[in-house]
């Protein structure tokens, strides 16, 4: 295996890469290529080609390391890979992977796909799966591992050292080794690290921590993720509604939760949906599809800004100057919300800011907008004066001033409402809020025109 | 210490926050607080304070409880509750916290505060933050901790856990073991996991990785939590310059890094600087402050397309009814060149896009968005035939076609053409493409009426 070390610099491009390989029917050298990279290497190589390549190039793989890499992948390009082999290849594969990301991988896949992984797991782990199958998406209990190592309660060091030792090789974590009472209830935790350091004869007891953090499946799993960022634990213990154990949530988990969590908040905050797959290997049509339907919407918001403007038209035509200021207008405007709803998104999913704080939100999103409107009054009056003249460019500054306030108390309050009402309060994103105060600023503008041109 | 279990339902609001018992002046009831949460719950309640109440708040903490708090705490807000702390308990404070916060707390702190806490440091604390802090910023360096168990090759699997239990008390984390040579240089790891399961005579050596992923203290400390995120490694091994290993940058930290970035890309995305401490907790000021200066440059860009739209003002004045479609166009525009910002930003920050994919993302984009654009030019053929007539909507629909693919060529280019020249790809942030889009847009407006219409 090659020596993976993050270096000095930025990366090496790579000299000949496995897409060209097999592109070029290289399929030896293609082989050696897989052979001295490490998985997650081959994971990203793999998820850049497109699925006939791809099935190809993991064909070349052994079978330790095609288990690895194809762990590693997003579930989309798993099924790429799967429809490529022949069942036996196929339910091996399935067999070994962990149930945590088997189901993932379960999860997006089409009902054919996944009746079929079920049908040809062993009894365990068919059990396993279905379980974790049977809790909501996007739940912890999707993302768990059920394989975990319970210590009964009063131990001595060196029995609960004893028990990890008979239980743990099936185990994906025995850092953190959940204590339960006879009833399975879950009671405390002992970290691994405890027992290791602490001597044989202590009770164990002494080492628990009672009443620990914890989840319950059902829960959400990015709420437990951030929780887990909060708490620096490396696994967070799974219940059921009966404060039974059934799991453990690993930190590997909960840091790919927050990485599509927080991606799907960027994407949705530029006005697209959330696309799971890798950018390389999406084609035209897939990118396009995903951004097709923001864009028609907002296309069909902006009309508003239309009917808004042919409202005004008699003054626009008396003063056809106007109409300069328009783009510069509506983009302060978009601007100030965009960064608002932004700001709150973000503070609403690390959970600085709750639902209750709604009113605080406005207060200060308001007073920050008028700050700002201020500021770019001050050049926009330059600006307009050095164009236009100096009556149009105080229309202008006055303009930017009230747009600014409305937009940042605007982009300020959705994100919360939303909360509050229960949508999501990414997909209350910039763009929307920016489409919505196009419309409203534009009223703004040429009443203020009016009151201060008179006309 | 109460129970914190993440609920099947959204957090119930608290009752009483510390926040109003302070202002109320309740310090009894305050500390009663105190008592019954968890450390992260209050860092995240002294994080949404002002800088006095959070001081009077903290002193009434226990000392365990104190420190474990501080340590959840932004720098921004270590800073102010140091501020108000007397010399000793200040002292006491820091240096009781992991070398790697100290510096991350160091890092952003005044020079003189960061002065009076190395003065003040016992000689073995101070050598280590100093020896953290010689590394550049956002540096591995900076966030690994130093306190590592290496071991020595050639030890059976007892030996191993013995030289783990004698030295593993003071090390931040013990379950990523570095094996090192005589001159510590790093030749693998073990996984304290493998030591625990294994019997004790074998030898460590048959358990050991060798050639492991590891990171240069000097590497990018975002790259080296990524790469985590890719190898769902818990601990990555850091050497210097010739290898010698020189500490282990943890999951935690690597997860803090990952969000920090992500929301750093965000605020930049919607045109504003990072802004690293407490939504709640921040001024108007302080909000204010951290918009302004991108508003103001986007302002400044703006005037483009004033000067664009005059440009064209005789075009404009024959038909008037241009003017009405202007928000629309640029509107989306600005969204599809802002779309294909983000999306790149993104593959470039998660490593699916390199900065020799140039030429191929630019295909992909300018084809995304001549797709996207015909959607949009049936919609406002229709939109635009409503409203004025035909021959505008056909002005209209062309230019729909053009500014799209124009404006995701522009958002796709924008970010890998910052990659190659060293700018942070998310500092070409989406309001700047968007900015750019709307000017240039103007003239494919113009230029598409003159031609289709003959004026």
């Amino acid at each position: 295996m090659s020596h993976s070390r993050l270096p000095h610099e930025p990366d090496p491009e790579p000299t000949e890469s496995l897409e060209d390989l097999v592109k070029d029917h290289r399929l030896l050298a293609a082989q050696q290529w897989l052979g001295t990279h490490q998985p997650h290497v081959i994971a990203d190589a793999l998820a850049r080609m497109n699925a006939v390549d791809a099935g190809v190039a993991f064909r070349l793989l052994d079978k330790d390391r095609a288990l690895a890499a194809f762990e590693e992948l997003e579930p989309v390009n798993q099924q790429q890979i799967l429809e490529g082999l022949r069942d036996r290849a196929f339910l091996d594969l399935v067999e070994n992977m962990e149930p945590d990301d088997r189901v993932r991988m379960l999860n997006e896949a089409p009902a054919k796909v996944a009746k079929r992984v079920l049908a040809g797991l062993s009894p365990n782990e068919r059990r396993m799966t279905s379980a974790l199958l049977g809790y909501p998406e996007g739940s912890v209990g999707r993302y768990m591992t059920p394989e975990v190592v319970a210590l009964p309660q009063d131990l001595t060091v060196e029995q609960a050292l004893r028990t990890v030792r008979a239980k743990g090789a099936d185990a994906e974590t025995v850092y953190t080794l959940p204590v339960v009472d006879s009833g399975r209830r879950l009671t405390g935790i002992v970290e691994l690290r405890e027992l290791v350091l602490n001597p044989p004869d202590m009770m164990m007891s002494e080492l628990v921590v009672t009443e620990p953090t914890s989840a319950y499946a059902t829960a959400s799993a990015e709420r437990a993720a951030r929780l887990m960022r909060e708490t620096n634990d490396l696994n967070l213990p799974v219940v059921d509604s009966e404060d039974r154990l059934v799991g453990l949530f690993t930190i590997d988990d909960a840091v790919e939760v927050i990485e599509a969590a927080d991606s799907e908040d960027v994407a949705r905050q530029a006005g697209a949906a959330p696309w799971a797959g890798h950018y390389m290997a999406a084609s035209v049509w897939q990118l396009a599809r995903y951004r097709a339907l923001w864009l028609m919407l907002l296309l069909v918001a902006a009309t508003l800004t239309i009917g808004v403007t042919q409202a005004f038209e008699a003054t626009l035509e008396q003063v056809a100057q106007l109409a300069l200021f328009i783009p510069m207008l509506i983009g302060a405007g978009g601007n100030a919300g965009a960064q608002a709803a932004t700001a709150c998104v973000r503070a609403l999913a690390v959970g600085e800011v709750r639902g209750s704080d709604l009113l605080k939100v406005i207060w200060r999103e308001c007073r920050v907008g008028l700050v700002l409107g201020s500021l770019l009054a001050a050049l926009g009056l330059l600006v307009g004066s050095l164009f236009v003249s100096l009556k149009i460019a105080v229309v202008v500054g006055i303009t930017l001033v009230l747009i600014c306030g409305w937009a940042a108390t605007i982009g300020g309050t959705m994100p919360l409402l939303a909360k509050r009402l229960r949508i999501d309060p990414a997909v209350v994103s910039a763009p929307m809020v920016t489409t919505l105060v196009d419309a409203t600023g534009l009223i703004i503008y040429f009443l203020t025109a009016k009151a201060v041109l008179g006309v």
